[in-house]
């Protein structure tokens, strides 16, 4: 059984055990990035001691959300800090984290829990602030919290409050109908929206610009002042998600938080055994968010988002879904195309030059969700 | 609609309003505790600012687990310390107890969510061994890992490590004909089994011997020997909860975790409208637990147990029960019942006295789960 573990977990490698090996005996900071770092934590530490069942598999694939049966269902830690940030809190962060992880394989949001990890000495106003904005998020994706859980600890690194949800879903009534349209064009197997689904000639859509959640919280954290206040774009998409569902062909739905897009892509070529190619020219940057990634020295695509899809559908079908997504955010765009003509994922710059587009090995950004 | 949620969490109080009413504007460590301070909290500064719509009054009822549908769901953080105990760690702690919460809706657990907060540091063998733990104990109870997250945040003081499980469970093939037995001897409405069901006549059971996780936890963190080590008592009851539904005629439910007996059957009699009488004399203590309780000064009905499930039933079915209930563990017992003659929880105490059990205002021993 381990070894049939091994084999799948090593399976999304594309070149054999691509994540990083090592001697290690403690954690570091570096280990909780989303990249390269994290991988090799989860399949040489927690995954490989696991004797899998079937069941469980799902937990192996590590896409946004688990299945059982028609139950889509997730669970996400909130360390972020500032607590309180451009743009929104941690309690938005939360709920629309887990709605938009739920979304991405396919699921209508029904119920969250939500367990808040307080440290000593947090303020009772700022508690109440994070509570109500968890709820007006909650409202605004017509999700319940019907579950709760509150403990206290004594202070330290904390950032004063951590919150943990988790989320179940009902598998959307859309996607039987988005799952025929795909099949109108190409051969697809699975019930679900999945990593592993990327296909020859699909074509890949973001619903807006990226970096800004990173950015606003690296600004606040740090202090920066750039000329306009760069602000995260912290929302839930599920009913976003519903939309294009209904118009049929998507293939993939990815949440590019930790790692931002450079590792969703990444994520999709690997499982998916297909290459990517990205046009750099089409990616849309605020220029604000673009000049503060200059100044910092980091790369846009890989600075986590918490308002963001990025999308895999049938070609037949991007006009009408991007059309769908400019309805929400005029930024909206194609930033690219799956192809078997290569590996891995490539990004054609906009000089004119290629460059391959790697699973960052830390995080440029660290504790931002 | 405000108004209608302060009447339903009053409605739970005996007499009128009977949590703390605090000016406070900091959180300490005493909010945390399964008691009045953390019920307090609750109430005034997280569900009082909620616009509760009808799907999320199972949230108010503050039950074990809530529900949706045919669906149970909980969340818990669990931030013991220390997370290695003799019995037991935080990993087969925070499967027990999550497994424990769905069981005492009447739900069988199908799947669960595992949040890691990891603190830098942590040695990765504590990390496998933690996980092993997890699993041991899902497969114990039948139950999956199908959804994970990991996070790493700077040294503070989180003892390392905190694990967030949710659990959802499918209502229990047993539940109907559970009900009905109830229903053949009173009356009886709902589809789950809650905290608000605990009837006239009612006979209140226990598992097992009280008080072990607690002091287990209390001698290892501070280091003090007692004769014989006393070992946390740990460990999922689905299978157990199963058996008893089977039987039939079960009205309560509730795992004695933070707060302890003490706590669970303020909590019924709180909800339910209805007096409980308990039997000082016929309470399982283990004998090197009640003499820690006294040299510390702790009254043993406070303390939280991981391994232990509260039940009340008809009479009608009482004796069969027990008699399911002695075959897993020799100490198990019916501690007392359920009457309309008295108000609040009353202790019939061994020198033949009579005592008031209140809800536990803090918690005797900190952190334990």
């Amino acid at each position: 059984m381990i070894e049939a573990i091994e084999n799948i977990v090593n399976g999304r490698c594309k070149k054999g055990v691509r994540y990083m090996k090592s001697e290690k005996k403690f954690i570091t900071v570096g280990d909780g990035s989303g990249g390269l770092l994290m991988q090799s934590l989860l399949k040489e530490h927690i995954l490989s001691h696991l004797d899998i069942k079937e069941e469980e598999l799902t937990l192996l694939d590590m896409d946004d959300s688990g299945t059982i049966g028609d139950i889509a269902f997730t669970t996400d830690a909130y360390t972020v800090k500032p607590i309180f940030f451009p743009g929104g809190d941690i309690g938005s962060l939360s709920i629309s984290g887990t709605v938009n992880d739920l979304s991405a394989v396919g699921s209508k949001p029904i119920a969250i829990s939500s367990a808040l990890i307080l440290e000593e000495g947090l303020e009772i106003s700022s508690l109440e602030k994070i509570i109500k904005s968890m709820q007006k998020t909650a409202r605004s994706a017509d999700v319940y919290i019907i579950a709760g859980d509150t403990k206290v600890i004594e202070r330290g690194a904390l950032e004063k409050c951590i919150v943990c949800t988790s989320g179940i879903g009902k598998r959307s009534r859309f996607l039987d109908g988005n799952i025929e349209e795909v099949r109108n064009h190409r051969e697809f197997s699975g019930r679900w929206i999945k990593d592993s689904n990327l296909g020859d000639g699909d074509v890949i859509l973001i619903n807006g610009s990226i970096g800004d959640h990173g950015i606003s919280i690296m600004s606040k954290r740090e202090g920066i002042e750039f000329e306009s206040e760069i602000k995260s774009d912290t929302k839930p998409l599920n009913h976003l998600v519903e939309r294009i569902l209904k118009i049929g062909g998507v293939t993939c739905l990815k949440d590019p938080t930790r790692g931002g897009v450079s590792n969703a892509l990444n994520e999709w070529s690997e499982k998916s055994h297909i290459g990517i190619v990205v046009d750099e020219e089409k990616l849309p940057i605020k220029r604000e968010v673009s000049v503060a990634c200059e100044l910092l020295g980091i790369d846009p695509l890989q600075i986590g988002n918490e308002g963001k899809m990025v999308i895999a559908c049938v070609r037949e079908r991007s006009e009408e879904i991007l059309e769908e997504l400019k309805r929400a955010e005029e930024e909206a765009t194609i930033i690219g195309h799956a192809t078997k003509d290569i590996e891995g994922v490539v990004l054609n710059t906009i000089v004119g030059g290629k460059r391959i587009l790697e699973t960052p090995i830390g995080d440029p950004i660290p504790r931002i969700c």
